[in-house]
């Protein structure tokens, strides 16, 4: 089998113009995916039926020819799989039911999360019978600690109160927390991987908030388990992580997780994680998805400052976050055409 | 007149026990800050009655023998001092009138500034007065990109989304705004060294969302500009720049802005800063203002994890942000004991 254009930048090799993808392609922006949504009681709903699942999955490569596809779902399915009432309000973003000691964590249904993640494997197989085989099909999770970020304050919240002072005051605690997270979203990857997805991403929103110390505790070393767990599974699997906010942590992060590539979001420092790499890396990002939402110009010197920041590195072209909800999505077609179109910069840097 | 400790500091030499002061110290976890709000109609009050405003600048003096004492204002007087609507409503954060037009920041009351900001300068003259002359008292302000987020959103966002979206569909207006904020900020700045401040402060507190580019233009640029004007008025004054979340930009920005001193988050990866920047400069921080909150062992893991870290360094021990308020004080004197109390760790380092 060919390798897929992703799957030949996470090996390491460089391809110009680099592979693209946006995070958040599919969802509300897209008035195709609008109109799956009203079928649906909830959000829930919509990712517990694979076959629509599967249809929205699909609906950025069918309009943007995008190089790859990530399965429709979401990161507190994991929470929900293990027993809590998970809900999203429209405008309001979402609501978990919280955990917050130990005996709370002891109380969560780590035996039935397995049989109630089982759509999203369903939603990989129906979506790789479509996709075309020089695309890739991404499947991901959360990362333990912006997953247990949503646990511990039923919500989303702007600083992660909850779950930093929970880690502070009862390390032992959380920890089962993020021990049980790990483990789960183990097995929920290589579920994901044995369903047909060919690369992997973990979502660790919310790493950039916690001190150094924290970070390779709960950030760091639980992400570093997950991925062996799911290696020892599913040898050569491609796994990209995602530590948002790291900053100068991130080259760190790739290093001791042992993914095989860095997403960044779009305050990184390319140059200086360009210093600390090396250039035998894959790294993935960083389009500043305002600049995507405000499209004209800004758009245009966005997509060129991406491509020149990365250039002569196997390089992922994506945005440093999701796509906006009221982004237009004539904007998305023209990133792809002009990051398609991009006369290569710097060859003499490769 | 002999240096303060913290002036010590900034030029540039080594004080072991490092000085220490908290951002936020003045403030609602204080019982007598308490008392004294409920004698004002609003915090705009409190911070225009400069009897009122120098007793709360002190509190925090009296009750834990800090090292610099900062004066009692918020980064929103420079707004409400341009003629917009400000107000403070309890448990809900801000609240700004919106300028959101090139054509908005052209009617801006920019001759009325000086005078509006009188209080604080006030203020500083009689903290002055009391404070003893071996304590540093810090004046402040708002980066013009910080202030300038709250302006364009109208209250405090986790997105800083309008600011971000104003400045790519239109610069010049955007550019209009943050020039005229620069301006008005050094001489509000001014006016606080003429009045008694030995010490700067300026909080560039959401400069982290900003890809590269914006980061220069946004953040380093107009700080650099501000620098530049207080300097010439003021030769020698001591500056201390806090760009939030500026992860491995931290550097540049240091070099960039001419700033004395870096104002570190507890993100910030310390090691690597202490890399880039080799150890002339001083360096501010960066104690998680939650392990804080926390206290018992997580604050004393904290405390000394952060006399580590900038051991050998030119450092004044604060927190990486302000203090929540729900801390209980006992554990603020807790910090300042333990910091005193330290033994000199890694002196061969210095």
């Amino acid at each position: 089998m060919t390798p897929t254009k992703l799957g030949t930048v996470l090996g390491g090799t460089r391809v110009f113009p680099p592979p693209v993808w946006l995070m958040r392609q599919a969802g509300r922006y897209l008035p195709e995916y609008r109109a799956v949504r009203e079928q649906c009681a909830d959000f829930l709903d919509l990712c517990a039926r694979p076959d629509l699942a599967a249809e929205v999955t699909m609906q950025p490569i069918s309009r943007f020819d995008l190089d790859a596809a990530i399965v429709f779902a979401d990161i507190l399915l994991v929470p929900h799989a293990l027993g809590l009432e998970v809900c999203f309000v429209d405008g309001e973003g979402p609501r978990v039911e919280v955990v917050s000691s130990g005996a709370a964590v002891a109380r969560l249904n780590r035996e039935g999360a397995a049989r109630r993640l089982a759509p999203v494997g369903e939603t990989i197989a129906r979506v790789r019978q479509e996709l075309s085989g020089d695309k890739s099909l991404i499947g991901f999770c959360g990362g333990p600690w912006t997953v247990a970020t949503y646990m511990a304050e039923g919500a989303a919240s702007s600083d992660q109160l909850a779950a930093r002072l929970w880690a502070y005051r009862d390390p032992s605690g959380f920890g089962a927390l993020i021990g049980l997270l790990s483990e789960v979203s183990a097995d929920y990857l290589i579920a994901q991987v044995r369903a047909g997805a060919d690369v992997l991403k973990i979502f660790d929103s919310w790493a950039g908030v916690l001190p150094d110390a924290e970070f390779d505790r709960w950030v760091v070393d639980p992400t570093r388990r997950v991925v062996e767990q799911v290696r020892t599974a599913c040898p050569g699997i491609r796994i990209i992580g995602f530590a948002r906010g790291a900053g100068a942590r991130a080259g760190r992060y790739l290093a001791a997780t042992g993914i095989d590539a860095l997403a960044l979001d779009q305050a990184a420092h390319v140059a200086a994680i360009r210093d600390h790499l090396g250039n035998g890396h894959a790294l993935q990002g960083n389009i500043d998805p305002l600049a995507l939402l405000a499209g004209g110009r800004a758009l245009d010197e966005a997509v060129d400052g991406c491509l020149a920041a990365f250039a002569g590195l196997p390089h992922i072209c994506n945005l440093g976050h999701g796509v906006h909800k009221d982004t237009p999505p004539e904007h998305v077609g023209r990133l792809v055409r002009r990051v398609r179109a991009a006369v290569e910069p710097g060859a003499e840097i490769g």
